[in-house]
This record gives C-alpha cells, sequence and structure tokens, in this order.
C-alpha cells in the first residue's frame, strides 16, 4: 500500500477495521474507460458510513426537529487498484480521532481477491439543524463509536 | 422517428416545442459501453421540467409549508441515437393534456447535429406535501402552463 | 394497483415474476423532498435487469469483439407509492413479447411491507458493438429467458 | 477559509485560479438533509478538470488505442460553505506540482455570492490504456497545463 498521510503504520491500521458492508458495483457507475468512475467510492463512503451510524443508534432521527445530524467536513480517497463491473468489494469504516463536535472517519475497500482498492477519510461534523452551528458530541456517543 | 404511444402527429408534435435547456452530457454519465448510460436521460428531463416549472413561477415554495409540489406519477424515455460524451443536447419541454390536479410534460432532445436523439413523457401530479393527497391546478396556473 | 398500458391482468402479472434482487435505498438517491428522488428506479431497473441476464449466461462478454450486446431502447416507470431513504426493496424482473432481435424486460417493486411502489417495462434490443446493427437472438437464448 | 494541507498560503492560492466552468446544482444532486448531497463535487470536479484537459488538448484521443490517458490516483474536497439546489457555482481548476507522470489538478468553487464552497485537489496519473502502466508527460504538455 502506498504511503498515506492518514495512515501511521499500515499493518495496525487494516487491522483495526471490523465493522464492513458489502458493495456490488453496478454497471450505471462505470465510465467509458470501462472501468468504475471515480465518483462511485463517494457514494459507497456514505452507505458505508451512515450503516455504521445506524449500528450505533446514531442515524435514526433524520427529521428536522433532530438535536443533531451529522455532516460532511471533508472526504478524501485514495485509488490503490482498479475497480470494474460487478466487483464485490467489501467497504470497511471505523472512526478515528473523535474530537469535541466531530470525528474522523476512516474507510477501506477490499474487493474479492482480498485486495485493497480504496483507502480513505474524512471529518464529519455534528450540527444543529436549525442554527447549523456544532453540537456537543455526548460522552455516551463517543464510547459507542470507538468501542465498535 | 419510431411510432410513439405519446405522439399522434410526429411533425407537428416536434414543431410544438419551444422552450429547452442546453444540455452537456458528462463523463460521469457515460458508461463501459462507450456511450451515455440510459438512467442519465431522467436526470435530464427532471432538470429541463424544473427549469421550465421555474419560468413560469411554479416551483418557488418548496418548503415543508407549500400548499403543493409536484411529484412524478410516471416517466417513459424513447432512445432514438446513441448519446456519447460531451455531446451537445437541446433539452425541450412541453406540457401537454392538462387535468385537474395533474400534467403530462413531453421531452424532446435534440444533439449538436439537430438530430432527435431522446423523446419522453411522464405525468405530474400536484399534491399537498402534509396530506399526500392531490390539490387542484389552479385556472391561472393551468394557462401559464400552457402558454409557453 | 393503477391501470398500466403494459399489464392485461394485474394479479396475472404480479404473479409471474419470480426472480429478483434485494436493493436498499441510499441516502444519497433521496433528494431535498425527503424521498427518493425520481431517477433512482432507472439506476435499480438495470441492475436488476443485468442480474437477470447474468443468471441465464447473457451478460458475459462484454468486450468491444462481442457478437451482441443488450442496449436499452425504451424505458418507462410508474410510481405506485412513495419510497424513502432505507427502504428495502424486492426488485422482480421477468421478460415478456419476445421479439426477433428484441425483447420486453418487465420490473415490479415491492417494499418491506410487500407493497407495489414502482412498475416498468423497457424494450431491449441486442446489437452488434461494431456495426450498431440489431442481431437476431438465437431460438436457445429466448428460451433461456423465457423459461426463467 | 480554514487551514488546507493543500494549500500554503490562502490568498495566493486563491489568486491563482482563473480557468473555470458554471455548475448550477441540479434537483437530483441534493438529498433529504435539503441541500447537495456530499458525493456531488467530485462529479463537478472531474467535469472541470475535462474541460481543463480539454482546452489545452489533453483529452482529445479517448480511444482504446490511445498511447495515454489520466487517471485519478487520489481525490479530496473540503467543504466550506452549504450549497443548496439551483446554486449557482464557478468551479475553478488548476494545475499544482507537476512531476513526471502525474501532476496534482487543485479545485475551487465558489457560489452566486462569491463565497468560497468548496477547494480539493487530486492526483492525475497518465498511463497506458493497455499496459495500465504510468508514461511520461512530454516537455510540451507540462508546458501546455501550467501555463493556462
Amino acid at each position: 500500500m502506498k504511503k498515506l498521510s492518514y495512515v501511521d503504520h499500515a499493518e495496525e491500521w487494516l487491522s483495526q477495521f471490523s465493522f464492513y458492508i458489502p458493495i456490488k458495483v453496478r454497471f450505471s457507475e462505470t465510465d467509458m474507460f470501462g472501468h468504475m468512475n471515480n465518483t462511485a467510492p463517494f457514494v459507497y463512503f456514505e452507505e458505508a458510513r451512515i450503516e455504521f451510524l445506524k449500528s450505533v443508534g446514531m442515524f435514526e432521527d433524520l427529521s428536522s426537529k433532530a438535536e443533531s445530524v451529522p455532516v460532511v467536513g471533508d472526504l478524501q480517497c485514495d485509488f490503490h487498484q482498479q475497480i470494474y463491473f460487478d466487483d464485490q468489494l467489501r467497504l470497511y469504516v471505523k472512526v478515528e480521532s473523535m474530537g469535541r463536535t466531530s470525528y474522523d472517519v476512516h474507510y477501506l475497500a477490499k474487493n474479492q481477491h482480498d485486495h485493497v482498492c480504496l483507502t480513505g477519510r474524512g471529518r464529519i461534523v455534528h450540527i444543529n439543524p436549525q442554527t447549523g452551528k456544532p453540537v456537543e458530541i455526548t460522552q455516551e456517543i463517543k464510547e459507542q463509536l470507538t468501542t465498535v
């Protein structure tokens, strides 16, 4: 795996993922270069992240009256290997570097041959949907997010 | 142009379009067969339809307190000619067969060589966003929609 | 179920589906009206159609030297019920009205409450990727497609 | 503007953009949180990048016999401000840190109020489509890319 700014020790980093969702690359997600278009990983990242948040009860109340909703502060993705139509990926996700109102989510995709295809990360900020202001994350939630 | 269930007289039908928006086919809208993926026209149809509705003042209040919002009842598209990356389309739209709570929107796409590439239609129903029930379209709006 | 131009007897038509794929509505497939955007069903239809064609061995050779590839002639979709984020659909597909070089694919989506949400159909034409001309479908393939 | 790992001096960095394309946020690019979904910027980045490459004659031969094609090595995006349906963005793009077989593309999006909404960057590698191996970028092309 190439050197990544968000990974200190590759082996350790890889070993810390356990939660994942399966992804099958859709035909409509390919492009005329014959492989998965580079915009698709961010769709996969979002799906994996939300499934993860749901698994710890943090993506339940999505109404406009919710006290806080998770929004994306930044996103990045490294392409390690070509991905093709019908490839079957395991899209892993974990939480790193928990802050007061935000945390980093890290991503890893392996294909059916167990090769690392994609890695990535992005900051999630919890904001109040009425005011748009960051909302402090409770100790309880912090523990849920980091013990999965 | 092939025979279409929603077109009686092709020449007359084609001549009745005047409103259009320009569309440039994005790279991410192609697929591994080397052409525009078949899901893209519905994105173009929606963009053209909304621009049309905006042009007659019918897509202004999108809040959850709006009295009525336009929703899609059905959609169809005929593919007349291959469409490729970077093709420049004119996406025409017009309203046909106005009803009490709904109306048909017809679509036509011509490419940079003035060839008919896509035709289509779909029913738009105005509903109350709180109740989900159809809402009667006022005489004033009917006139706006059909005189463009 | 409302009356559809492509369905003669609703009960019989519904009972003839057996092949399906599961679909989970992605967050990125919703829109600001709070439900699944109307362009998403065509992505689901394509995924279900291709899985079906794969299941009968008809979506194997996708190289530019393939003798024939399936392309979309037209597509339509009826929206019977609102679809929301995280809904779990069964996307059924079957082949109807087999022709010499093309056939109709019919679609049906039921949600987790077993309600009909979407129905649809579309013509698939087999063409030679070099010439763009329709290619006759062999008797063997016709039988595979219609006996699933 | 918040501190970014890929920007040394914000003012200088901002002032070095000149090439841009207009982007209008589509309804289908929003999500149920009421704003542009976080996957859309990567579609915009690709469109802007390709228009830029076209403008210097570097996105012409896309056939499978092309000597080299540009592929994405990594991508990142920072979200500075909420983006909504119908917002009109100027999507700026420039080339930075030219290497032997790759270069960085930087991105900047400003909205109709001239506010910075998105910034980003990503490595583009030129590869031989047959071998998948990196291809050296000629001096002529390097000059074209960096003098726009």
